[in-house]
């Protein structure tokens, strides 16, 4: 039995939550970020499309498919599996704004999803326009709203683009 | 509320669909795929296997574990768990036919996991032939069968390595 | 000494061909593949797009990942360092063509990723299509033309949409 | 009906067992691994930590991240979605012994998911170590203890680090 | 020859960059990140750690595999061999900043590898602690200094934690 | 220019070691692993092969596959290009011995390619086997020998089945 003493110590380690007893339930997330760009690339970019191709089909594909893999990206992440994943775009006064919404059902938050998405979106929109602008930033990815989990309802910003009541119906 | 009169618009993007109100259910989908080569390469594989050692195991292989993938390989594929993959082969006058079978529990089809089992077996019998018979050429590939789900049983063709009882025992 | 008489029979497995002896060369592959389709579903992707959004753009994407995966895919692959991956699209009678290059400097050929890239752009369209048509078919994947190497220029069918003048500029 | 009468033959081949009839149950597995190494390097490393850095927390995410994608390094592994894993380490007199401990509420065991995480952490410290001693080896790498599923609680070693009592809290 | 006239309209699609004609050069690139907390936190952090375990090396890690991950997150990135990844944290007023440097030899930059190791490490840390504070975010994530390629040397910021000397040993 | 003071205690985190300074070399690596299992066992799988099929075959194509995958499983390995991986078998008193062998061009030495196959290899026979045998074991995983590198050749065990001269030719 003594064995299990110094069990507390080399616990300390990181860890995976264990997420056995939590309820599974319908969990929600939206997310946010921002690429900073000149005014003179945002323009070049609206009419013009980026040196590789289009750049917010792009984007949402990578962002999508990269919500899908946070649980390999992120290492102390579960893979969940995924009922959505949307991802939209807004031009700004500075460059473009991003926001994602994931929604599963599952024993944990999908919050890590959806701030995955929109790193790895904004991160495939900074590659597509690298060429063109090189003072480009990543800027203000943050979590907006999420449903679903012992805290209910948590809402830090407001989502712009996807809105709540659309993941209802 | 105005802010979201332009979501239509923007949201024609791509989109990975909402499953979350669709019911879980077993899923099930059979698939086939063909290799044609020249007789004279399809008799040396039969009797002196390929260049790269026993085409039909490796094959088999890389089926079940690109089924597995699908949801990675195809952008807006729900990532499913999947319960059993099967893949069975025959020659054929002109080459090779690959069957596949795929089940799952899951709120969304499992065709595309199918679809996907036989398309990466058939590269792999290419890839394993192609120092012997350039001339190959993968063909038509499509979907068999399909049970779960919203349309019920869907017959577009009769599988015959496979047979559905099987999947019932 | 005698341990190793039978090497030869254990060693009649799958293998990764040695490719250690071979030179580094510029390896060029171009495939294509078809998808078949209703005419009335093919009138209604050109007019109004897929249900899950931009097809083409979505399968184009699609087929450049995959080909930078195929060396995971396909189990005796050799993953390589890929230059260019491009992808084209042609309507036809009959649905859709998908034409794909790929270029790299390696010491062994790149058709399997051509290859590759043809077969997840078909199962794409087929994944964002099939809520419309369920009867479509992939057909005829197959490569068409093949520089560097022992063989030199292997010349199977005509690139039409990626020509390969192009891919000496 | 003779259609089938070949299934059996062709049949013959790999397979991803049929879980579908299985029950969806807590299922819980505890592995462990060892390295051997000199005695000077297991104290040069105790004290002076490796080359490459901190080794028992990388060794420890390698196990995690690890356990997460057993289903696809393991050919016929299904994919699970795992609620928990960890992982804890002692010094022995001949280096280092590694246990694993996995959960998920599944339709097949966990045991290879705990047997992967022991057995790429024990990579893992190899890798970190290498410079220093050549002649480690990874050693006794198997399953102690296991519970859910037909044959109820199988007990083949006792955990040391990770105590059963601790899951179910 | 007519054949190729509608090659420029089909062409505006999403492309990987041609870069079989640019010379295989040693690559370097610096990239920096931020994650915003309250004091709070930071200090909390900085003296207890994060609930899931060591934050930095937790997050260094994830960077580091994130970074050699870039080929297949980012759709149009080229997958490149790293030579080494390397990231760096230091406390700040308002949270923690992240330093990141990748080099290579390649026939393209590897700034897109020093961004996503940045991206990642800072999502990892906010998975670590989004437990104790849930209005973190993401901030300022850009490129620091660039050498190799057409341009020479770029800088546009100061590397503050890796030294471009450094790199030169 | 003091800002770089502290940069050797921040240093202290894992590292993924700078290579870019070591020439490229032929390098090559052999190793060795272990699966003890019960005489009953053994014979069972000689004569009547697994109860997932195939056992062998199985067990070498997941060993390639993970050869290929180690500089994304060994989280401060470099990823390499891989011009041959080798595994063969013997069944040994006690069970079944793998041998494997890796061989690239490049800045860094491949035996935790070799090392990773053989383990993969071992984990997938394990998991082909364990419905018959519970007690099995994953033993002395070792390197044989490695070729290449600034050490030159070293010697720490025989090959048995895949003889250095064969690599030669």
């Amino acid at each position: 039995m003594s064995t299990w003493t110094h069990v507390d110590q080399t616990g300390q380690g990181v860890r995976m939550v264990d997420i056995s007893a939590k309820p599974v339930m319908r969990r929600r997330a939206w997310a946010e970020g921002h690429i900073r760009m000149s005014e003179s690339t945002r323009r070049h970019l609206q009419t013009q499309g980026s040196p590789k191709g289009p750049i917010l089909e792009t984007a949402r594909l990578a962002g999508i498919q990269a919500a899908k893999q946070t649980g390999s990206l992120i290492p102390l992440c579960h893979p969940l599996s995924l009922d959505e994943v949307r991802l939209e775009f807004e031009w700004t006064d500075d460059g473009l704004r991003v926001e994602a919404f994931v929604q599963a059902e599952a024993r944990t938050g999908v919050e890590m999803e959806a701030l995955t998405a929109v790193s790895v979106a904004c991160l495939t929109v900074y590659d597509m326009c690298k060429a063109v602008d090189r003072s480009m930033a990543i800027a203000n990815i943050r979590l907006l709203r999420k449903e679903g989990g012992r805290s209910g309802q948590v809402q830090l910003g407001e989502p712009r683009l996807i809105r709540p009541l659309d993941a209802d119906v």
